[in-house]
């Protein structure tokens, strides 16, 4: 069993003083907590809403930053996976998510799936998520509306991940009363789907007018939430056995991964 | 907008006449209440739980018989999209799907994702459902567990439908205190990811000792559940803008189809 604590936080836009010393105090209160695994909001680093590239620019890392280092410091023997505004080599700006542990920086993962207006702030990422063997366990990594397509949740659970941490900032989006966020919904047949556990970490706040989901949520490999952080809620925490997810056996014969027939998804 | 009726009726197993008269009686029912587009469960023909191939081959039809050219009577102008067990050319019996109408039998599909004890009873289907231009829209078809697999709804999406038809039974399971059917939250994560209806057809009754969920449910494109049947309750009837299928554009600049990044799920 690993505990699993998402912290729900609110990031300062262009702040990366402010950012830097909350992130890494959200990560110190999750540690002292017996936390296992600790994921961040995306963009955690630099908030959300920039109008530019150039003003995304300003509040980019590259991944050898010391705030990023200082994350795994203040994990002890947690693994950290959480969003920041990247800086890349090649001058441009990427929506990225950084996994770290006391050691320094184990995985860069750039969005590939861009929202909205990100397209005229961000590139996106041209390489698969990673799978990681951590302290923690083996975790995939997505980035918010990267968790929308299917063929991604699936991949990582292909690749071997037990679960997918979800660093996300979701927009505050009109639904039905008494639903769950639509994302939820997502990342619980995700689950089910595959067999893998999801943490999925929202920001809280509001930032240049935006309301945010506030809709944090740990969910276990039969697809069912486990623990959540509604409005308000500073962070969502659960006991996770990651060895559920290596069970894909769902009958005496059917295997979720097992039972795909590719032969017959070749000819659509 | 067209009526689509889902009918949570109950066969008898390897009663044909029994099943031909009820099933064709939902059919006139609900064409009756105005219907467009009628779902029937999964196996409505034949009942569900043999204990062998040569128990269903005795229930078996082929696609010619007078039961399902009855169903298309019945319909008057609507399209049926119901369960049989279908006597292949093969000697072999398929847990099958027809689409039907006044004109006859459109299309049969072949289950390909067999569940449990259906492997030592039926062979699984190798062809990809089809997508048929009906009087009723541009319709899919899946049956039961096949729907479990994104890749079957992605691929219907792909291929232009705008409703999956998925005749099922889905074997009551446990579930969480307040929660939906799981695999009702399967049907709105697919529905929403590809911005397509979904009208799942559920069995009432038991059979053999086995409970069914009770679980029709119509799904629109945001996700969202807009008819059900519960348990006891004969039908579920929505009216769908299948028009709001064929619009995938969900921001200024995202679309749930032209957003995939193919050249990133090649890499898994």
């Amino acid at each position: 069993m690993i505990r699993v604590v998402c912290a729900q936080v609110a990031p300062e836009i262009g702040d990366l003083r402010h950012n830097a010393a909350m992130s890494a105090a959200a990560v110190s209160s999750a540690a002292a907590d017996g936390a296992d695994l600790i994921v961040l909001p995306e963009l955690v680093t630099s908030g959300y809403l920039f109008s530019s590239t150039d003003e995304a620019r300003a509040a980019a890392l590259d991944p050898g930053s010391p705030l990023l280092a200082a994350w795994g410091r203040a994990a002890g023997d947690a693994v950290v996976v959480g969003g920041f505004c990247e800086a890349g080599e090649d001058s441009a700006v990427y929506n990225s998510a950084a996994v770290v542990d006391r050691s320094g920086v184990l995985a860069v993962y750039r969005k590939t799936h861009l929202w909205d207006a990100e397209r005229t702030v961000f590139s996106p990422g041209t390489a698969a998520p990673p799978v990681l063997d951590t302290r923690a366990g083996r975790i995939g990594v997505l980035i918010c509306y990267d968790m929308e397509f299917p063929e991604m949740t699936r991949g990582l659970a292909l690749a071997g991940a037990d679960l997918l941490a979800v660093p996300t900032n979701w927009p505050l989006v009109p639904r039905p009363s008494g639903e769950r966020p639509p994302e939820v919904v997502t990342a619980m047949a995700a689950a089910r789907a595959n067999r893998v556990y999801l943490a999925c970490c929202d920001r809280t706040g509001t930032e240049r007018g935006q309301a945010w989901t506030e809709g944090t949520a740990i969910v276990d490999p039969d697809g069912w939430v486990v623990a959540s952080a509604g409005p308000g809620v500073a962070s969502a925490l659960a006991s996770c056995d990651l060895g559920a997810a290596r069970r894909k056996t769902i009958s005496a014969v059917n295997h979720v991964l097992a039972d795909r027939r590719t032969d017959v998804y070749d000819q659509f």
